[in-house]
């Protein structure tokens, strides 16, 4: 299978597991209504995809991920519901749509990413099927302490307290490393625990995801200062407004594409002790040429 | 021990256990301040107790039980944190201090709140220690099904939905079963799986913790009419004024003490099964007595 198809197979297969998450369940409230309209709202899907697929490289069955790569994907989601609340970051639209509170209200547009984050675990934990619960454990450890207070909601935190100073490139790397990177890192970090991964496996895959994760958000920097509001489906120019200091006003977009280049060669590097990095590696590069 | 002296000594556990929570951990900003502001206000400790004594009286540790108590304590004091919020019950003081947005702002009790949530998980994770990886998981997942969507979660949907509408007595106990009873039932079935309970022991002591949060819950409803609000560190008479329905409502201040009664001798009895239920029992008694 190429590129395309498995990327494809993935999302499809990624994007039914989500459908089905909430099927059927009570109490008879709006709550679930609200947790789906914020994760079934497309999306790239990057995060779940690492987790199938750094499953799928360290010889696992990606099957046996599902669950946990739709745990990454319901905590991405709930955190971007709540950074999109009126308190935070005061976002209107998101993937071209309404923002949960919008639709919602502030009060369901909190519980739901409150949901989210709990579905998380649940879903992965009711999902586990015959998994060795060590590496059920190992997974969720990997996972909480990524999307926590040392983590994305630290990140979160320290976005808050720098909006409107003046940050250094180390301030701004340690940012995105708490905010963006540590989840992602977890989402493949997953995929090589569930599969069996060894420790020397592990870094290789934390390695790759952390300088995919800064190569990321490096380019999410420079689409919203040349990004298409159409492509994007949210406005641009946003860190502008907002005064903050971001990988562009850093580098300008020269700088940037250079530190682009330079963090995909070593995602791909990183992945050299494995025996079929194919996917993973073009995944890097299709991230970096992305215009939404 | 008599039951003062134990009770004392649990609660000074919990509360060693919960300041070492989150003792030298980064990133440099103020949530974990947040966090511990709420976490460390003090308390009955009601769920984490619960905890540590049913896996005592199901034969176990309760020292392999206490990062499973902490857990459910963690996940209690960050929905006190969210439903304070300003978009949900917009309460000024909790615990005879002002509410953590009062303090902190919005945007970092949101944060605190979620972070609050996360480190559940990863405490419950990082303490699991020697204890069998099945019986981690299972707690886990009887942990956080409680405090999701389907428990915790979607009950507070529920109160909110119900806001000024006039509800039946079995409306109320819905409300009640997700919004307060699933955490306390689930504080104390995590400490029957941590010691190994089979399934006749998890029902038994669901079905006294069931009885027991019904009970409690009544009794919070009567405090709100009749209680001191030096005792209890919060305003009184919230709920007449929000025109919410509750048990005094409904069955009057007498028809609420005799459902307390009933309730509390049905607590006692679902424990005849095992050999010392003489602490649970009298931590029933206590819970109706208080006048906080």
């Amino acid at each position: 299978m190429n590129f395309e198809a498995r990327l494809a197979a993935d999302k499809a297969l990624i994007e039914e597991a989500l459908k089905g998450a909430f099927r059927g369940r009570t109490p008879r409230a709006d709550i679930y209504d609200a947790m789906n309209y914020s994760l079934l709202a497309g999306g790239k899907r990057v995060r779940p995809i690492l987790t199938l697929e750094t499953c799928r490289m360290c010889g696992g069955d990606p099957a046996a991920a599902l669950p946990f790569a739709c745990a990454v994907e319901m905590i991405h989601t709930y955190s971007l519901i709540h950074d999109d609340l009126p308190c935070m970051d005061d976002d209107d639209l998101r993937r071209g749509r309404p923002t949960n509170h919008k639709v919602y209200g502030e009060a369901t547009a909190v519980l739901a990413g409150d949901g989210l984050l709990t579905a998380a675990f649940e879903i992965a934990l009711e999902g586990r099927g015959d998994l060795a619960p060590e590496r059920v454990v190992e997974a969720l450890d990997c996972l909480a302490h990524a999307a926590g207070a040392g983590g994305m909601v630290g990140g979160q935190a320290l976005d808050m307290a720098g909006e409107g100073r003046s940050l250094t490139q180390s301030d701004v790397e340690e940012l995105q490393r708490f905010k963006t990177g540590a989840l992602i890192s977890a989402a493949a970090e997953m995929g090589c625990i569930v599969a069996g991964g060894d420790e020397e496996d592990r870094q290789a895959v934390r390695r790759y995801a952390g300088k995919l994760g800064l190569a990321f958000q490096i380019r999410d920097d420079m689409l919203d200062v040349t990004g298409d509001e159409a492509d994007l489906g949210k406005p641009t120019g946003s860190d502008a407004r907002g005064e903050k200091t971001t990988f562009v006003t850093l580098k300008g977009l020269t700088g940037c594409a250079q530190m682009v280049e330079k963090l995909t060669a070593e995602a791909e590097e990183a992945l050299s002790r494995f025996e079929h990095p194919e996917f993973l590696t073009a995944l890097a590069h299709e991230l970096v040429d992305r215009t939404n």
